[in-house]
């Protein structure tokens, strides 16, 4: 999932592409079918899960931003509601069971090193579950805000500074 | 725009493309040069700008809803800012230009007649412009909470729901 979108050959019928200005910008279009190709953000989620005063990250797995600490997060795909996803990524990393209970922000990332466009980040309450590092996680840690460690990423950093200064 | 995803060949390489099981769902993928196609979900933005105690709306030339009132909004592209996809929207739809000062919500919209899958709503304050209808607005208006017009889509609806009990 690279940042840079490439379209070479028509999804639809598979011709050669060529650019044609669409709703004001050149956009890769099929002179055979007529297809355009419009490119969509890759949007991520992520969760603040917060327990006795501690923030819970998942520490990475991969690349980029290998061995650094972040909040669980994760793609959402096309067609998934974002805050089921944010408590799917939770489950899928965690073990943990959250539910979803407060939008934070909205974040555009163009050039933190992650591989989102935009990072929809929410608010989620612990519900079951007893907390293993899985997936893309490397590990698991509960921190307080004087004892963050290594933080990967814009969202991440923006949240918990503001968890940190007490404004969420 | 449509909601349904296809892809039949590479946009890649131009080979035709079978589904095969990556990050635990099936997804179309190149067993040529081994791309996979992850889509994403089609984004869209909108803006609430009140002005003595009335909302600008936007009336529908095209379909879907043509006929019908939205608050103004629009597709972002891949690499923009969703913020400043706002405040072009509604530049382009209403040549008023607004600053944005606020998030509102996010929301899922799977069934509600649109193209977008997700709508990030922004609250704007208009800064300058004289208002005219352009590009995909068939006309303008300011409206009171007590004599909205027939509404489009679910962000419009539920922000303004919001707007008329004063949560927002």
């Amino acid at each position: 999932m690279p940042k840079e979108r490439i379209a070479n050959f028509c999804p639809q019928c598979g011709h050669a592409l060529e650019l044609q200005v669409h709703y004001a910008l050149p956009r890769p279009s099929c002179p055979s079918c007529g297809h355009i190709v419009f490119f969509s953000p890759n949007v991520a989620v992520l969760a603040l899960v917060e327990v006795e005063n501690k923030v819970l990250l998942v520490q990475r797995k991969h690349e980029p931003k290998q061995g650094y600490w972040a909040l669980p997060a994760g793609f959402m795909e096309w067609n998934e509601d974002p805050a089921a996803a944010a408590k799917r990524e939770v489950l899928e990393e965690t073990g943990l069971t959250i539910t979803i209970n407060g939008l934070i922000d909205v974040y555009h990332t163009p050039s933190d090193g992650g591989l989102a466009d935009i990072v929809i980040a929410y608010r989620g309450t612990l519900v079951s579950g007893t907390a293993q590092a899985m997936d893309d996680a490397e590990a698991l840690g509960w921190f307080t805000r004087e004892d963050l460690p290594p933080l990967a990423f814009l969202p991440t950093e923006r949240v918990l500074e503001r968890w940190k200064s007490g404004t969420i």
